[in-house]
């Protein structure tokens, strides 16, 4: 037994503006869209995925990239990621502001071809296509390896699978792999035994991200876990909002603001203002017109001192 | 980084007929609480928190534990267990059938006369003492340490207070100590951190149960730190009913369902099926006319392999 070690501060990747909304039936116009990037950002968020470059007909919640962009304020010190799946994607945000894309790589087969038209291999190439232009246009890379804890169509995902797409990845112009656990079935087991098989074949080669929805209510232990393996960046959505078009019951990502609780709790900082994360749930119930997943905003903060009064 | 060991087995105390229900605006009658229970069992449950003897008026919803007792199947191979604030709870338990009594000690004076009108040392005194009429009566007594990880009265509560009492405890006749996140504010550094401490301090006299509720995301994760520090015994339950009427704002412990998948996934026996789990949460919401906040029933298991089917 023994209370292990953790990290003293840990990225949360807000990804509530692309992974949160692409699935909601409500589609928000750009303003409301910015609106929602904005108070991301004044809790704190330095790092966002606010689009994705994807075909507007298949996800037409997505199909204004350019103007939020284009409407977004100007921040040195906060990174606006887009998410793009290939070359014609690439090509539109290559025409933007974006210091980061984010592009897809699949664990399996059958998934890429549902998510993106495209096989294991495909999807590799493309990425690391994609890297190698991005890296001449100035813009950095990061890669998510989808379902990389069980799919969907295939069921387990070998552990081996992982680690050579990883070794593969090592060796490219993508500066970051995230593991996403894309339908939201993996245990703390499989984070801690899936991360150290990756870090023992590529060391330090690679900065390592995770991903992970609540579907089955273990994905705030699945973070948990992936922190105390060293991962210091975790994709996370306000409100625990979203979930994948392509992925049958998909649920939401873990809520941001009951991660960054956590995190706090644990002396790990993020960065972030429970107090204007919960504000901005608040905010984004109204819009949606419905309670989201996240439970901070509900519960409140960790009890504060108050004289002792007996009932 | 280590992929860390954990135990082979672990046992879900089934707490949703008592700290499940204590709390919800309907009030089952005793032939449907009957009914939650059976199902419980036919899920594979062994050890099963049924009732509790507090003052009818202070909690009507539990005012017929003598009749739900009555009328529960003869299994030698379930453990009935009845909850027990006072000494004259503790008369009319003993005048039941029940094998288990679980007494309650607090750990902040303020907490205490909220929940029972005793102190830490009116409570532990009140406990060691049933505990020993207990042994005489032929009843087993685990202990239940309310919040031991944050008070709603008085905040943070110091590590030493909960080493200090399980120290007094490991010395009497109460064979086991439950660690409760009453208002589930605990992280899993809390866990760790607690655990250790009272492990360092008490070895293996007592045996540790951990009791979390999911009031703010973190109540699985906590259930996982704690298996990773060795224990064995976790109160859930069905659907994450639940919360506490003299704590403000608490609300449900973590799901039964959810904690099992989490521990199938790991390779953890925990002896339940995860499809009547589900059956069960299924009549269970039909029962309480609302979604309870389960997530496993919704989403379903671990898929299994099919044919590729690209789309």
């Amino acid at each position: 037994m023994s209370a292990g070690s953790v990290p003293g501060a840990v990225e949360i990747v807000e990804v509530s503006p692309r992974d949160g909304l692409q699935n909601d039936r409500i589609a928000l116009d750009t303003a409301t869209k910015v609106g929602l990037i904005t108070r991301c950002l004044d809790a704190g968020t330095k790092r966002i995925e606010v689009c994705s470059f994807v075909n507007p007909e298949r996800v037409p919640q997505m199909a204004d990239a350019e103007a939020v962009l284009d409407a977004l304020p100007e921040r040195d010190d906060v990174t606006y990621v887009g998410l793009v799946l290939n070359r014609r994607g690439f090509e539109r945000a290559a025409k933007t502001r974006l210091q980061e894309i984010n592009v897809v790589i699949v664990s399996t087969d059958s998934f890429g071809r549902k998510n993106q038209g495209a096989t294991i291999e495909d999807a590799l190439n493309t990425a690391t296509e994609i890297a190698a232009l991005a890296a001449d246009a100035g813009m950095r890379t990061s890669a998510v390896l989808t379902t990389s804890f069980g799919c969907p169509f295939e069921g387990e995902v070998p552990q081996r699978v992982l680690v050579e797409i990883a070794e593969r990845v090592a060796g490219t112009a993508i500066a970051e792999l995230a593991l996403a656990d894309t339908i939201g079935v993996a245990s703390p087991l499989d984070v801690k035994e899936r991360l150290a098989a990756i870090r023992a074949a590529i060391g330090d080669s690679l900065r390592l991200r995770c991903h992970f929805h609540n579907t089955r209510n273990t994905g705030v232990a699945n973070a948990w876990a992936a922190v105390e393996c060293g991962v210091t960046s975790l994709d996370a959505s306000l409100g625990g909002i979203g979930g994948c078009p392509f992925a049958p019951n998909a649920t939401g990502n873990i809520p941001t603001e009951d991660v960054a609780y956590m995190l706090r709790r644990a002396g790990i900082e993020t960065g972030l203002s429970l107090d204007k994360l919960a504000e901005a749930v608040g905010w984004l119930e109204g819009l949606l017109d419905r309670r989201v997943p996240g439970l901070y905003a509900k519960a409140g903060p960790f009890p504060t001192t108050r004289p002792q009064s007996p009932g």
